[in-house]
């Protein structure tokens, strides 16, 4: 960068928000046990947090339907929608689970999780079967950290070498209010010290 | 869907894994005060936790340089990278600041914090400033909660209208040890229950 484009680099200071992007948009499924139905709730306030015990979070406002089913049960699901369900996704995140059997409205079909008794999206590629290990009530949203105990994916997306490939159905990312499908591969992990950076982009 | 399709619907069962997707990818800058020189690490292990107070997590290995750093001073920035920087952040996230100058090898320039200490990446479009709040050690990865205090965005990217337009740069996701650029979008949050869903896509 030259003298003259740094020139350009200036900055206006805004107060501190959530600008963090692009983060998932995933539907999350709860219920589906004991007292309480099957429900789904769209979270982009999720991410990773350790990978070994495999853990994520996902912040949900106590006054969310979804979350007294959370608190309550200890289990939910992460269901990775495509970009082709987005108007799904997007209606799961606005209605409430007091007015709408999201299930039935959607069309969705629940599938029963292996190692929790809530239940995955069927549709979605790859769904996280989460255990909740502690809730931090950090501000409007109370986060709730979970351990990964089992995935499933999508038969059909796995191919003749086993190769999971979830590009065939692609997924969907948020930034800042809006949803975006993703575009091009750029490469893959550490291939910016390899000798033929080429090589490892997906195709 | 039919029951025809329902029927394909089959999945296979792995162990928990951090298989969420897409995260984000961005630089992370560190020190720059006290004894500590200026450092960047690339973090996918990043979300949003909190909307008001505004706060995300990172996740980082007690092992890596820039664990210690962010642990002595309680402060950190995050950058969201161009996805032209693909090389840069994948090499930020190979390397040691042990071993290397991070800022003067990338030509990334540091930019003085509004509220932290700690710099910011000019030539990243976004970079919230972050002073931890929390520690938690969940495995081979902690999480440092923080709040953020203040956000600087990119002049040249807000348009006469006053809006910021990052979409003129094109951000960079992580899914599965994957650098993507984000492709089309699809719509704005709630656009599934308006009446001209085409009106609120971003053109």
């Amino acid at each position: 960068m030259s003298e003259t484009e740094k020139n350009v680099i200036k900055k206006v200071v805004w107060p501190g928000s959530t600008q963090l992007a692009p983060v998932p948009s995933v539907l999350v499924a709860c219920g589906g046990t004991g007292e309480w139905k099957p429900n789904l709730i769209t979270i982009a306030w999720a991410g990773v947090v350790c990978s070994k015990p495999p853990m994520v979070s996902i912040a949900v406002r106590p006054e969310r339907y979804s979350y007294a089913i959370i608190k309550a049960t200890g289990e939910f699901s992460i269901n990775l929608p495509t970009a082709k369900m987005v108007k799904t996704v997007d209606w799961c995140g606005v209605v409430s689970g007091r007015d709408h059997d999201k299930f039935a409205a959607t069309g969705l079909t629940p599938m029963p999780g292996s190692k929790i008794s809530v239940p995955i999206v069927a549709e979605c590629p790859l769904a996280l079967e989460c255990r909740v290990t502690r809730v931090l009530e950090l501000g409007v949203h109370h986060l709730f950290l979970a351990e990964v105990v089992a995935v499933q994916a999508s038969e059909h997306l796995i191919d003749a070498s086993g190769r999971f490939d979830l590009e065939q159905d692609g997924l969907l990312a948020f930034v800042h209010g809006h949803y975006y499908s993703l575009g091009e591969c750029l490469g893959h992990f550490g291939f910016s010290i390899r000798r033929k950076p080429g090589a490892i982009v997906r195709k």
